[in-house]
């Protein structure tokens, strides 16, 4: 008789799988997914920088490497931090993952013992929440308002919770609400995490693609206690069909982080960080960044006025600075997962919010991604969908 | 204060990267590593078929796609793994991992506990111990003769022994002995298996690359009761800088493992399933294996000629009929790893033979690569070793 590990019990299928499954179906307007433009990827770009590093350097590109990652790319990766994020440190602080999500699953593995506690925003990423499963911690969910965490709750959470190993946060046009911490609050967090002294995962997939206001720095850039491990990727700068993406931590994180990623993949495909590399070399990231940015800022213009206009008033909703995501808010009698099936009925998708709460509850959310459609399907989709809450209410 | 979770704890640095550090150096001739020879990776045809990917699917190949993986990838090495192997499988029963080695880590995930019983070979892959020891379990080395694991002391182990969730074995030249299961043993072992039911997995990276002797069937060919996870990989017939491998397992498992994946990773990069689909699309794949196979004929012969030449009578070692490890056997009262310090010395480098041992003690043998090295190098290094061993007896 085959036996599973206990901890496949808290390892079940979300419905979000079954909804992304349909969504491939073309006739389906999604807003479920997360995925970025195709039609900005630099194609061409991408081409020219691998057929050079083949001409360059191809039997290296193809052998075994360090599982630390590419060190050239290390370098660059720290460089752009620096310049982007305000992060000043070196590629002995950076890890190359194959995706962020490789370095949540590395995180859970790290610091979390069964029964542990993980803080999350509430709501927070599922994916996150998925990565952390497998290890078996308990939530808890520090309560936020429109500007992210709040620090008081934070703080009385940590004076009065056992066990709390990990805080993870997205502090950039956060995934799923579409929120960002102002720089104030940014600066209270750090505060009460640096009396704390817990470490904390901040995710910034999104950050670069902020269209309205002031980029602000990273929690990382404030860190005097090697405290945060910063995050980020280059799927939603570039392509996600790398699988690329960092870890910035301390020493003593870094050395165990090594040991993790050599027991659980030897390391990340030599082939891809070095295409990544040469592009970055090659290629004007910022310019192509700045590409992007406005087409998102379109899209989410869009798609916000569009629900203005057809979205009864009992639906509150978030309007983002960046990122890639809305999140709505409708009365608590409705249930979205419920809502989701009659969507797919009208042909529009998006994921219901209660997979983004650790412990369950809160069934009247939903989350739109606005990154991934035509003008003319975002309008069709939100007016299909307004016609399906509106039947709902 | 940052805690780690307690699995850390059993997960420490080993020699052996030390060693595999210094032998990046290039006047150190290293029978260390495990790698393919790099001048035989068809980097013009990798090169074709990623230009051809991006020509007619540039902005789907660098996208995210399914965490199964890219469904035609799938389906070819469905078909290969039946016309090599003895497989009868199709796509559904096909997951896509970033090595080998992450479908390890997965499997300690999948099956084990805390204390719970993984049976190895003694000695196995010292990346499977290190994969499996994140999940804190126990070993029990099952004892092994020059044709593999001994069935009868399988029989007794399983009989006697509580919890075992999990057994790992490489039939095929075997890392680190270079051993290779008969037919008969192939048989006797799955009537074990049969009788107690445990899941195994059968790691063959290396079954293609047979240079002497017949091709035997996979124990998964054998597999009546859905016990056997069949691994495999591009790494050592193509090559390992796409980090792109397999498992084959009954859907029980398969859909347990696509939940693990989600969690982990997403997915594998789109990109490289894509150009590796693409090369077995537009290249034969057979004869570019065929091609490699002579050339580690010949080293491993030279290795092992130049072995019987130069190594006192005391050393014992394999002689294999495939793959790219050859395993020494000293007088018990040599340490192999102050005999690689020494080595070091002497500018040759191997690797230690206790590693292999999940519950240690074997200091007296030694791993040897011969894949990776020139004739010149080879023959030089072979003999700088025979005066470290003679002078150490």
């Amino acid at each position: 008789m085959i036996k599973f590990a206990d901890r496949m019990d808290g390892m079940q299928a979300s419905d979000i799988g079954d909804i992304l499954k349909v969504t491939v179906r073309p006739e389906i307007i999604s807003f479920a997914g997360g995925l970025p433009a195709p039609e900005l990827f630099p194609v061409e770009d991408i081409k020219t920088a691998f057929n050079a590093v083949m001409a360059e350097a191809g039997t290296t590109a193809l052998q075994y490497g360090q599982a630390e990652g590419w060190y050239h790319l290390r370098e660059q990766i720290a460089d752009r931090m620096e310049k982007r994020n305000g992060i000043k440190t070196d590629a002995e602080h950076v890890l190359i993952t194959a995706g962020s999500q490789q370095g949540l699953d590395f995180c859970g593995k790290l610091f979390l013992n069964p029964g542990d506690v993980v803080l999350m925003e509430s709501p927070s990423y599922l994916g996150a929440i998925d990565a952390f499963k497998a290890y078996q911690p308990n939530f808890v969910e520090v309560p936020t308002d429109d500007d992210g965490i709040i620090p008081e709750a934070l703080d009385k959470i940590l004076a009065t919770t056992e066990n709390v190993k990990l805080i993870y946060v997205i502090p950039d046009f956060q995934n799923p609400s579409g929120r960002t911490w102002p720089m104030q609050r940014r600066r209270d967090f750090m505060e009460v995490v640096n009396k704390y002294e817990v470490p904390v995962i901040e995710d910034n997939p999104y950050g670069e693609l902020r269209f309205k206001g002031e980029f602000l720095p990273a929690l990382k850039s404030m860190d005097t206690k090697g405290l945060i491990l910063y995050f980020s990727t280059f799927s939603k700068i570039l392509t996600p069909g790398f699988r690329l993406a960092w870890i910035c931590a301390n020493e003593a994180i870094m050395k165990k982080l090594v040991l993790i990623t050599t027991a659980a993949v030897l390391q990340t495909s030599t082939l891809n960080m070095m295409v990544v590399s040469k592009y970055l070399d090659m290629f004007d990231v910022d310019k192509h960044v700045a590409e992007i940015r406005p087409v998102y800022k379109h899209r989410c213009e869009l798609m916000i006025n569009t629900m203005k206009e057809t979205f009864p008033e009992e639906a509150k909703f978030t309007d983002p600075d960046g990122g890639l995501f809305t999140w709505v808010e409708l009365p608590e009698r409705i249930n979205t997962k419920e809502l989701a099936i009659k969507a797919l009925d009208q042909l529009v998708a998006f994921v219901p919010g209660a997979g983004f709460f650790p412990n369950g509850g809160n069934t009247h959310c939903l989350r739109l991604n606005y990154s991934n459609s035509t003008d003319e399907r975002l309008v069709e989709g939100v007016h299909r969908l307004a016609k399906v809450i509106k039947e709902a209410l």
